[in-house]
């Protein structure tokens, strides 16, 4: 969202993307072929393309049946080229080229780990999908996160964070697409030493089995708990509830509830970033306009 | 191998290609998806790229295990581009520029047919793949072959054939890649018509099932059968002997032997056309340079 809301703008973008992903289609290349997981890499390849159509939908396009069901077009294009160079990193590289991106998409890490979540009763959970979708009991509370083996920063990772002068972090799934960045070693340490301006976006919505019953406060304190206090600028929160019905809706289909605007300190920054439409997302253009007020 | 001898050449290269293959990638993909068979295409859009070898290697890569096992990484592109995009030739379209293609690789039909074998026995064998196994007994000779249902051209294919200056035919299996484009209503009434130069180089070697026994006039002969008498203004016919050592391996492993350079009359062009090496292929710098001279 962040990325596609700052694609006009006279920015250079660097995309730093989890490499914790477990489920689905790539899940099912990295058990079968060894390779990273490719699904988050290519979702922020294909946002930051400025190729046609034609060719953004086919990296986008999962197949339903038959014996690719399941598989998304752009993970196999990443993992056959990372069985063919040898190369994660070269892999992304080609794709930046085939899909004319505009910026860089950057594998936070290049070596193979696992997510694993301990909950409040002392219960380990394995993998991102396990904690994402949850097979846990999703009332318990997550304590901790962790990657298993610790893995090192890419340094073109550490590099992109070293140069910039804006550091954005989330919106996005807490525990298993924000935090799994921030236990690659090297890279809350490169962000802490950053004299850029760093904010982080709180998510619209809770999710239930990893932010039951958060407000805008509890995101934050998690996300410090990772990168350290007094570490970010801004905490950019909206402010504008949703619609009743549509509250209502996304309560029964995924017990997920509006993120309360708690207020705690001056760094708080409260918008309406609400978009309009059936579902309950970020606005681009606000938050565009938030940002680059900010820069 | 034509493709790749005139590459370096000042021509405009167009390659017309069969679309009757069933077997192995191609065959699973046009059973489950009903997508047209791209292996074929896929084969000719690698030998034409351009781009480096990390793409050309990609879209030849063929995994060998997992869910996609079996499955080229070129066929699947080409497949899941027809899905995306609801046309082959838009699909093969996006490939050439992908791969910097040099020339057009045409299909020669878009419509979805299969190839027919009708054996001296009066058997019917029903698909390519069946009869370049062979499943038949291999030495019945064939009786005709014949597409079910008759499909008409591809326009782009009828074009590319009007505008040429030389039509070069083969080499390549007789039966199963050959007579398939003239079976293609409006591609024989097509070359027939036309003024330019139309040469056949035919096989090397026979193959077990197909062309058992054949010499260079057996082969000629069915040519013409399907493409009518002086049409053609040149064979091409290899009268190098392999060395024995590689004669017995062929006929061990394949059963395959050496075509005849049997003189027919003075459109037949005889010369040396054999590579080096471990393997009986003709030598594209002798072959694009007897074109070249025929120009």
């Amino acid at each position: 969202m962040v990325l596609s809301a700052l694609k006009n703008y006279p920015v250079n973008l660097s995309a730093i993307v989890t490499m914790a992903d477990d489920g689905g289609s790539s899940g099912v290349l990295r058990d079968e072929y060894g390779v990273l997981p490719p699904g988050d890499i290519r979702r922020v390849l294909v946002a930051l393309s400025r190729s046609d159509k034609v060719l953004r939908d086919l990296f986008g396009y999962r197949f339903k049946s038959g014996s690719l069901s399941g598989h998304s077009f752009g993970n196999i294009f990443l993992s056959t080229l990372e069985k063919t160079t040898g190369s994660f990193s070269m892999a992304v590289k080609k794709a930046h080229e085939v899909l004319d991106v505009r910026g860089a998409v950057i594998p936070v890490t290049l070596s193979k780990t696992r997510l694993f979540a301990e909950l409040e009763n002392g219960e380990i959970i394995k993998g991102e999908t396990n904690i994402n979708i949850p097979k846990h009991d999703p009332r318990l509370k997550i304590k901790k996160v962790s990657l298993m083996p610790p893995v090192k920063a890419n340094p073109d990772a550490v590099k992109a964070i070293k140069e910039a002068d804006f550091i954005i972090i989330g919106p996005g799934d807490l525990y298993t697409s924000i935090v799994p960045n921030l236990l690659v070693e090297g890279i809350p340490e490169t962000i802490r030493k950053s004299k850029a301006k760093k904010a982080y976006i709180v998510n619209l919505m809770t999710k239930y089995g990893e932010t039951n019953g958060f407000d805008a406060g509890d995101f934050i304190g998690v996300i410090e708990r990772y990168l350290g206090k007094n570490v970010l600028n801004y905490f950019i929160i909206n402010n504008k509830e949703p619609a009743r019905e549509l509250l209502e809706f996304y309560k029964k289909k995924d017990k997920s509830r509006f993120v309360e605007p708690v207020y705690q300190d001056q760094r708080y920054i409260f918008a309406d970033l609400l978009a309009q439409g059936k579902f309950i997302r970020h606005d681009e253009k606000k938050v565009a306009q938030l940002l680059s007020g900010l820069l």
